[in-house]
């Protein structure tokens, strides 16, 4: 397995750089094309050929290597990971003493020391370089919040129940397993039938609660663990429910995402920006989400950490200032098209998939730019890392487009990021639900003349004709549209009267021409009143920490080559503990220099351990390389020690009271390890010889 | 009021130098009385008594101060701070465009940062500092994890309904109002029913439900609003209550504590530690407690922070080998005699305390002593800071001893951290319910001799005396203490057969001498097994940040005198902002160079504004003081700048690139400002003259 994982590695690099030779032959073709040239065009074109010709034998190579016997190697490798991470108390099943529970876990000191990193970089990265409004808001939530965004209605998903026990599974899951389980597994399948599983698997996700329960009673499918038949699907909605205060009267929910809480303070967070667009909203907080079964460990839980951006903008220009930063940035997209016509993900700059159209917009492309620096600064393999858009059956009917950032793991591809452009829809439900206002103003420089409709409908003599139902009459006059309004004054200027229906009345009534007065009349506007668009961000923390352990993970043989080594190749930043001090022997002098510069370390704010058991200094790189330490310091003397990185295993001299700068500088990135590696004597000594 | 507050400030002052001086005086006559010198005892004295008048006459005064008028002043005070915070959006009550819920509150843009910050030096101070293992559970806890801590049982309130309405209320504080108000207005009171609504007001907290169903309908109360008649109370827990996974059989709840997540992984935390004692693991998390009504607006939430640190040690020895490091400390603490008595908190070495055994253990004084460092540093006034002891009736029936860090704010003196010696309470309940052992090993350098009990019991001759009884005996036998088990032996030696009480059967049965062998054998042993205390220091995040609010804020003159300015002098860890850029004037220059340095700060981490309205820089000033931003940097060329400190409102010159460097040094405490202002040259500029 030690030797696959790599293999496959390898493949995938040789893929990926086949496909930038791809790109940059066919921009030199277009480039000679658009020139007007004639020479060498057409040795252009076959040499964009031969490329073309090797990437595909590229990804098929690629594709066998994970298609056979990949499925195993990875699933092998994850063991190996899940083992380390659990043994390492990188996570704990939640409760493991009362037998735990499903889909809930803990995260052990260093996992919990790389979720606070990561969340520290997240904050870094977005919120100050953005100067985002970073706001906290509460994990109950009273019901009307999550009626108005949609979630108390359709915040489901499909249950079956055995008839006999009462368990309860996902209707989905189970036809899913059923269909791949035949194409798998029954070599008697007709083609029509292969090809009638295959369909269903391509349009599960389409399934009405109907067609999902007749197709499970079509198929005989039975409750997996009793062979019990099963109930008909029915809907349960994930969020936990509760009960807020001591009446038992007021239901709460334990927030399915933290975005509501920012919407709702809109207007606040707009007159605190001094009402000015764009500007970007951001929260940070727990979620929770009750799965029927969960499954795939850490990545399907039911409390997890999410990370979320609103950034509200004006739906007239949704250009944005920095998207030079990033419009250079090159790396795998998978729009609809090629999702649509099979092919696979591919290579393409962020600025021409924005020119194009492919990707919306420069705000949304601006994003899709930064979750990509964010994700491969943390040590997500860029090969494994890929930009899928919504194919428009996945995406919620208000939004102008939606990307995935996919982190390819054992697992295959998992949803990690969502970079959604939601328009106008979550500010405009709380604005309807609420009866305030959730809406930006563009003052014009100078007052614009508008034409603008005015209803007055006569109170008086509707009032004497219509008594007790006046108001309904008022207010369904009032909310007509121009068209309708310009329709019923040309009917009663020239009948005197029309027919009018009055849906709160349920019914029609005539009004006539003293009733009321329609006119379109010009008027100064002193600026524009309209619902910001948002484009939402919203990172699955867990599961992008999951991830970066799969991409952070591997092993290399120990000096005696008796045993593999694991390491997490994690990068100074996200690393739980940035160093450990090993006194070479145990000796006064170096115990008294380790732990002086055991101070020094944590005065400048970098965690670390001491390992003053005796054993080896291999042993004790080997432990620390297990949770991913990026430094370790040997103390040999009371003046100068040595430094060890950890992938490379080169070792410098550095005078022990440098360290923690030194140390510091690699961790806040001011360094890199070539830099004090040219700055400071290279060093193999005791220590080395000892790998 | 902006006179008053000082006023006060400067009584308490008074206050804390004269405790000084006569602890000083007081230990002078200790050691002259020690030393065994006749010399000068007598004028010692006498000057001590001197003192100790003074400080009362300073303690008389500042009650005074506080007292009369005192009230008044402090619900000004504090509507002035809360008018700020609101209106700067420090918070915002939750779901406000839905009208709220009571006790559920944002941070927003500003107190959020202050939040972050006060935990990122949270995990400086206590988690770094001490090599803490930082664990992070989910907020769903299953029911069995809640049973086995009490808190299904025991974490309720008293409540009592409206009849008619079924407005709930709790009945401790309908109890408590009502005596404090007959107290405060009824004139025609008697002595004898005053000493009664006091004394009522002493035991409050003791009341079983009955006494205080009592003394509610003795009284007459009805409900406030309705004056309606109320029911008898009833006990309400406090747990939000959910349902885990979809069949609704599986009860939890959202934890109201963050430590069981602790415990319950004790074993494999122990095991990551090396197996060695003392250790401590920590979590920061949210924690939920469904008030009955709740109250005092950001110190009595229904959701809040809390940091939670564990601390397990030998209960043998509670020595701590950093306990030195704050031994000097001197601070007020209340003991409890202090409260007996009726004297008021005073100022006291936290060496003595521990020394004189007020604080059971170095432990516990250790993190006492750790626990003001990290409040005052965070800004939180010395003077209104006190530590005190729980009173036996407060404290739960296990623990050892128990403080709390009381801060004084408006609101009285508000508990904000509670740090208790909870001896092994809650390992015990845990390895009970769940049947794995939670507990520690010490291993004995050589062995040492112990005399055991040997039960055993003859199965064969029990069987055939107890048929389907035998196990019950059997095990009724092997669970008898050791100096039953040696009655009996004597028994059986002298008599053959004794009468022996088997409580699972409900009876007691005759006992043969061969239906059991007893006896006492030496045995080598090699390690001790025993359960760990646990010392808790336990902070509400929210009420910290809540009282810091309060000890921060302070209003100033404008220039010109015609109004007040607010102003937050936060220190810098904890300030929202680190810095503001102001551009002088507009133009490009000014605004190319801000432009620069803003990146530069962003690069280094520090959070800024930049204000290029073109208002006056007087007014900018104004409008950063009010949300705490330490440091301005005023553009007024491309080359260099002035940084203004916004409490003492001095200026420097710095050369811009320069700037980045000078505020993180200041931000992250490597320099103070008096530093800055040695090294660099003061200004006295246009911009100061418009303050």
């Amino acid at each position: 397995m030690a030797g696959a994982a790599p293999s496959e590695e390898a493949l995938r690099r040789a893929l990926a750089e086949r496909q930038t030779a791809v790109d940059a032959q066919a921009e030199a073709v277009r480039s000679l094309k658009a020139s007007g040239a004639k020479e060498g065009v057409d040795a252009a074109v076959e040499a964009l050929k031969a490329l073309k010709i090797e990437a595909g034998a590229a990804a098929r190579r690629l594709q066998a290597a994970v298609g056979s016997g990949g499925g195993a190697a990875r699933e092998e490798m994850r063991q190996t990971v899940v083992n380390t991470l659990e043994r390492k108390l990188f996570y704990i099943p939640s409760f493991k003493i009362y037998r735990g529970v499903a889909g809930l876990y803990d995260y052990g000191p260093p996992g919990c020391a790389v979720k606070s990193n990561v969340l520290a970089f997240w904050r870094q990265h977005f919120v100050l370089e953005e100067n985002m409004l970073e706001v906290d808001c509460p994990c109950v939530t009273p019901e009307v919040v999550l009626k108005a965004s949609g979630h108390v209605e359709k915040f489901t998903d499909l249950m079956v129940k055995d008839e006999k026990t009462g368990t309860c599974y996902r209707a989905d899951h189970l036809l899913k397993d059923f269909c791949k389980d035949k194409l798998e597994k029954d070599l008697t399948l007709s083609p029509e039938t292969a090809a009638e599983f295959k369909r269903v698997l391509a349009v599960l996700d389409d399934l009405s609660t109907e067609e999902l329960g007749a197709k499970i009673k079509e198929y005989g499918i039975v409750a997996p663990d009793t062979k019990n038949p099963l109930s008909a699907p029915y809907p349960f909605n994930l969020m936990f429910q509760t009960s807020i205060g001591p009446t038992g009267l007021s239901v709460g929910y334990m927030r399915p995402e933290t975005a509501q809480g920012i919407f709702v303070n809109f207007k606040d967070l707009y007159y605190y920006n001094g009402q000015k667009l764009p500007f970007a909203a951001a929260q940070i907080g727990q979620a929770f989400r009750n799965e029927i079964s969960p499954r795939q460990g850490l990545l399907r839980v039911r409390e997890f950490t999410l990370a979320e951006i609103e950034h509200f903008v004006d739906p007239e220009d949704k250009s944005h200032p920095k998207f030079v930063d990033v419009a250079d940035l090159e790396f795998l997209m998978f729009p609809r098209e090629l999702q649509l016509s099979g092919e696979s993900a591919k290579l393409t700059k962020l600025a021409e998939a924005v020119l194009k159209g492919t990707v919306n917009n420069e705000t949304l492309g601006y994003f899709i730019g930064r979750v990509y620096l964010f994700l491969t600064r943390l040590g997500i393999d860029k090969s494994r890392l890929r930009f899928r858009q919504h194919l428009p059956n996945e995406m919620a009917h208000y939004a102008a487009d939606c990307w995935d950032a996919e982190i390819e793991c054992s697992y295959g591809w998992i949803e990690c990021v969502g970079i959604a452009d939601r328009s106008a829809y979550d500010l405009k439900a709380h604005s309807e639900k609420s009866g305030v206002p959730l809406v930006a103003h563009e003052k014009f420089s100078k007052p614009r003349e508008v034409e603008k409709l005015f209803i007055v409908p006569s109170k008086k003599d509707l009032g004497l004709a219509f008594k007790g139902n006046q108001k309904m009459v008022v207010e369904a006059l009032e909310a007509m549209s121009e068209k309708e309004a310009m329709d019923m004054k040309t009917a009663l200027e020239s009948k005197g009267e029309t027919n009018f229906q009055v849906c709160t009345l349920g019914k029609d009534v005539v009004i006539t021409k003293k009733m009321v007065s329609i006119s379109m009349e010009k008027k100064l506007e002193h600026q524009r009143v309209f619902t910001p668009s948002v484009v939402e961000p919203s990172f699955g923390i867990g599961r992008i920490i999951y991830c970066l352990f799969e991409h952070s993970f591997y092993t290399r043989p120990s000096k005696s080559e008796e045993e593999q080594l694991n390491v997490f190749r994690f990068p100074p930043i996200v690393a739980p503990i940035k160093c450990t001090v090993f006194p070479l022997v145990k000796n006064q002098e170096f115990d008294g220099a380790a732990k002086v510069l055991a101070k020094e370390l944590t005065a400048a704010g970098i965690s670390h351990i001491i390992d003053t058991t005796g054993i080896s200094i291999g042993r004790r790189y080997a432990r620390t390389d297990e949770i991913g330490v990026p430094f370790a310091v040997t103390v040999d003397s009371a003046t100068e020690v040595t430094i060890r990185e950890r992938d490379s295993k080169q070792q410098v001299r550095v005078g022990i009271d440098e360290v923690a700068s030194v140390v510091k500088e690699l961790t806040e990135g001011q360094s890199t390890w070539t830099d004090i590696s040219f700055k400071y004597p290279s060093h193999i000594g005791p220590q080395g010889d000892q790998e």
